[in-house]
């Protein structure tokens, strides 16, 4: 048996609750789980279609991208996975897809304002859209170039990864990430969500203001700050 | 066998219904009913997923918000509950969802115009859209306070608890309720269907008319007056 | 057993089929279907979800809406329907629903363009948002006046049941119609369907044309003209 | 057993696959795969329900749209597709439906604009949409003309349909088509995905740009390019 079986059985069930979610067309997704310590993290295969996708055929990838173990290639966007878990280190899984509502924001080239609670639950920020790479980024190493675009895009705008946790590559689709990927996973869903709330929210009012920076906290601080309230673990 | 069993039994297929009508993402809804008599509610435990809920999980709190039994922590929009338990003597269950078209319209600050016999069929005033929290409020009691808002909006149009069973909080999302738990999870679907058709109705047409006042009257009675002939139990 | 049993079955088939087509929420919609010899029609009972639906539940009722057979209350609608099969003696079965995007098309009170082939396979004309009903209508015998408000818009606009088996009651919802009850349970899901395709195209391009009269008059005839050849019975 | 046992099964396999995905309500779809060296294909019979369709029902249809095998009368397209087959040598399947959101595009009369990688990763040009053909064209041999119009279409562009495997035909609907019928009905549910996700991103942002020039071919030479990486068989 594999030395990382365990990764790969995350990063198989991870990749497996996207078709569940409602979130992947045919192969238009992948998700990925990490192994700081050893440097390594677990990822789909690329173009094999969720309902012929097996345990084995997940790919186990070091941080710069070499493959350590599996017989199939893996993901064609397995450097912009590499690039993330490299610089951050506490990120345990990544998710990219093409979630209808999302890819339709990044299409749109413009963030996700932050218009009620239940963004407000999971982020306090407007859901960036990176802009669209230049032309020197795409025709050079184009997936490592996404992950620096991804990286720049939040250190543009001060914000920390650990605290927004989702973005929009412009023209491209979401890509999210999160402690670990069964969270990462869930980001895509709520992101998925909330792209389409908000979308509907600004058909029935385009002049609908941004929530309230007390409400933003409020909602934010009970999930996930000190003295956070939500759930059975706090 | 605890001696509430029988209302966490009423509470738990409540909550289970949300799922199986669409109505909610992972655990962004919740479901109670009340027992005027003991002046208790059962309610969802906080951020537990609904494939893992188990009918020993729901939680008996009292009116004024303390548990009663249950082993987890109950909902984080527990107060809100009890204030309306406490307020509202006929009403036996309460749902909050944050469903897709009525946050929509929450975030939108739009109440939803009666448009049509749909709307009509449950109720005669536009779905109220309750206006966003003084920061006072969300930065006192905030759960508790969005119970008196929701009481303070329906005040302040005239409206009674009795006729309107459902109101959006600005900036939030749906709550609605009824004579019991079953009818209060009817209202959050009926709620979300209103809103979506008449989202697209007013994208079809902005200028389209609210329902005249024979046709909502008509429709109210039909299923509502004291000479109703909808259904089989009048 | 019941000298109307056949009766009863389609229509208990039919009135099945609206909830596995999406046509439906809870009780929000009605089949029948007409034996025209024996001047009785089978229609679902008032008010009864479709899940707890049973057979023998359904009610056998005149043209003049006297219930002939059964125990329970027949649809609040029945005086709609009689009215149809009183005066159209070649429809076998009536549908109603509330169905999403039939439904905001009346609230919006617009008749739905003919504005591709997908419509125009099914008939040749706009499909007809009648006008609301005038208060008098509304306060006599409001469910004998919708079916007489179905028949008068088409009456104004020279067009044959025959020929448009579906039209909107403005500001309530979709009716249809066809010579047995399974094709106005047909009718029903083309009416949606083309209802949204029509909504999209529209917001996609708000001066986008009817369909021209040489492929309406083609796409008609080649599935329902003396020499149609669509379909294996011709 | 039929010498064309195989292709019958293929395109049966090929049919039942559109309302899998969602692509078809009713009969409105057909799909056919074709041996180009005995020039012949095999198609769905015409206006037979899906759930009804057996292997054996498929017809045998030459290039010039002679029945060569089948009790049934074939798709009323079938000589849309024999056309097709005819002029393209290098194609192996075509699938024609109704999908939602792109039969709204072909009634808007609107080309899908090229604005995400979701759509270069399948083609690098907008999606055609076909002018609505001509009244002579119509009243003529309809279907024939319909495959004859799809080609002036790719013609008048300068698009070869090895490159670009969809087009939308005015007021119509989309066909598209591939190396094999497998192919086709990938086609088919990647053409509506992006009709949706264009629409979507046109409503949030009416002046989003066409997607730049090297995301386009970044985009579409890693997955069809001659140093493609992406899936597993490049």
């Amino acid at each position: 048996m594999s030395e990382f079986q365990e990764l790969k059985e995350i990063a198989y069930r991870s990749n497996m609750r996207l078709p569940e979610l409602g979130l992947v067309l045919f192969t238009f997704g992948n998700a990925s789980t990490a192994d700081h310590k050893r440097e390594v993290f677990a990822i789909k295969p690329s173009g094999v279609p969720y309902d012929e996708l097996k345990v084995d055929d997940i790919v186990i990838v070091d941080f710069n991208g070499n493959v350590v173990e599996g017989d199939m290639r893996p993901s064609s966007d397995t450097e912009t996975h590499a690039v993330l878990y490299k610089h951050w280190e506490n990120i345990g899984g990544i998710v990219h897809t093409h979630s209808t509502y999302g890819t339709a924001w990044a299409q749109a080239q413009k963030d996700i304002p932050i218009m009620g609670t239940t963004h407000a639950d999971h982020l306090t920020h407007d859901i960036p859209c990176a802009p669209p790479m230049s032309d020197e980024m795409i025709e050079g190493d184009y997936e490592e170039q996404t992950g620096h675009q991804i990286i720049n895009a939040l250190d543009a705008r001060e914000l920390s990864y650990e605290e927004v946790e989702m973005i929009l590559v412009g023209n491209h689709a979401p890509f999210t990430w999160g402690k670990t990927a069964e969270k990462a996973v869930y980001n895509s869903a709520v992101l998925e969500e909330v792209a389409k709330m908000t979308y509907l929210a600004r058909q029935i009012n385009p002049d609908a203001p941004r929530l309230k920076d007390t409400l933003i906290k409020k909602h934010w601080e009970r999930k996930h700050g000190d003295d956070a309230y939500y759930g059975q673990e706090n």
